[in-house]
């Protein structure tokens, strides 16, 4: 079973507009919950598939002062396709009613601010970040249930005020996306920018 | 296990453009095929978790010669969002390559030209069409493989030359739909023009 | 999709036993229905899994005037634990109430007759058998539901009468069990006496 | 989310026979592990389809340093069915390989001794027991894989060294299993012991 390194702090959202929420989220404001963000595209197969039903299941197994789930829709094909109305009819239709941001769309490629930003490398991308908001997990493609509810059974038992240097964690996944959009390519699995 | 009653020729399809053919097709010119016509929408649960993988089933399993399948993008709610565009996208993504026919929207309301020639009450609906052109089995939701199989088996071992009136077959599923939308609802199952 | 050649005349079942019968059953009466033979060892993990809630499913889906379906306990290793008392507390909890008869065990080895009479190499077997009688389809292992509802389909509809030489088409599936037990190799699909 | 409560001193096993272990294991040398200990019989279906299957996956998923997966075959119906030998056939069609108990049959009823101890209604069931002997869950049926995750999670991360009462804790699950056995229904889910 996987360790749950400390990978940093987690960098803020940048997000262009939220679905199902009053007010804009800051992770900021999360502090004390384990957080589950969950980088979804509504044309990305594994994560209509796999990846969707189970971020609806991890927010109804645990309370939400628990476990917050946040969606974020970091588009970077088709973006015409996957606009913010589209986005919405698509979340109407599949009952997602957790918090949904859309990722700040670049104005320098097709990669969106919050996906360069987490150097996630394509869809769906879970980042699961610590009650003193510290990323500890990050993965692409399906995730096994079992490895889900360990991590968070660990994250939730941990005592807070995580201290010391980051930066080499940091630099471990550093440097896996840039501006410049490579071929994309999915699978049942994920959707992913290959450079 | 079902009958599989004379329903009435089939209508003609209304198009207003094709995906993934060189020219468009005619119900007429498949005579000898058996037809296998599933009318779906991009953004409809129930077709992209059940329906569009058994399309794809059927489509590898039998021989071309012998089953012709069919897609039909039936659009009757969030017409903006489900427009071509975003449609090539879908297919391309979720690795349609089977002839896909755009229904042709209607100029009064929001159920386009085929879906109601055809009363259709939903998405996905199964249209199975037998070798003579004859309507033989039309279903809203989900259809086991067990009886989808068995129909196919059934029309592709039936002698040719169907005789006779089908006028009473036809008005059995008739008035099921009219230009005036009601109420949408979309379950896991399907999506459903409920009036 | 397959085709469904004359594979020769049913042989009559070798039985010590008969489960959830009145009477015992002889193929030669069943004429005029498709039959559905469904050989299994009640400790092959490809027959619990998949080929039982299959065959039920079929048992439920036809009629029984149509399609007769017939369990057949064809035990080739650990005859001691899957003797015939174990047999029924296992038809008891797993809800089998279709006929099922008990391979006639051998007097020279560890295959029963039936076993070595239809050529069976291992569990799951699936045998169709045509309405005047004679085997159509002979499978080891797991079969999709699109492949037998369509085997159903195309015999249900054929008329009857066949005739003419089936010699040929029996030798293609003989030879391929011998009363000298090779080794025994289980997967997750099927039980297989290996040579 | 379950919470995680005391429900007391895990009791030592009363076991006739061990498979897949060199020498007997005792709880109480296992000490500093998590253990998930599983009740089933071979012919519960419940057991077979979900239960087997998810202790496998856990028995792969955590470092047997971390996480002592033991399974007790307690056989509360069809006694001679599911002897010892048989069971030995099932696990070695199954691939069983961690530590399976023969629960101790009881010398004056159909349940054996460790399922009484444990007050286990009907199987599968699932009992995980803390770094420090005690169990803290313990439940009757199919489980989700993210609950015994973050189960494992939780008892992983905790500090050892419990102390406090635990008998009103233990009252709470009293009293559920008594040596009169009542009707025994199996469901797809489970097997139980109705009073």
């Amino acid at each position: 079973m996987m360790r749950l390194p400390n990978l940093g702090k987690a960098k803020e959202l940048a997000v262009s507009e939220w679905l199902n929420v009053d007010e804009p989220l800051q992770l900021e404001n999360l502090q004390g919950k384990v957080i589950v963000l969950y980088a979804f595209q509504m044309l990305c197969p594994g994560c209509v598939s796999h990846g969707l039903p189970q971020i609806k299941k991890i927010q109804h197994a645990f309370a939400n002062d628990d476990v917050q789930v946040l969606g974020i829709h970091t588009v970077f094909e088709h973006h015409q396709a996957m606009n913010p109305d589209a986005l919405r009819a698509f979340a109407y239709e599949y009952r997602l009613d957790f918090p949904i941001a859309i990722d700040q769309p670049s104005k320098v490629g097709p990669i969106p601010e919050t996906m360069m930003k987490y150097q996630l490398s394509g869809t769906p991308s879970l980042v699961v970040i610590d009650k003193d908001g510290y990323v500890r997990f990050q993965h692409l493609g399906i995730v096994d249930d079992l490895v889900i509810g360990h991590a968070l059974g660990t994250l939730l038992t941990e005592q807070s005020n995580h201290v010391g240097s980051t930066i080499d964690d940091q630099k471990k996944i550093a440097d896996e996306v840039s501006t410049e959009q490579g071929a994309i390519i999915c699978n049942d699995d994920h959707c992913e920018v290959k450079r």
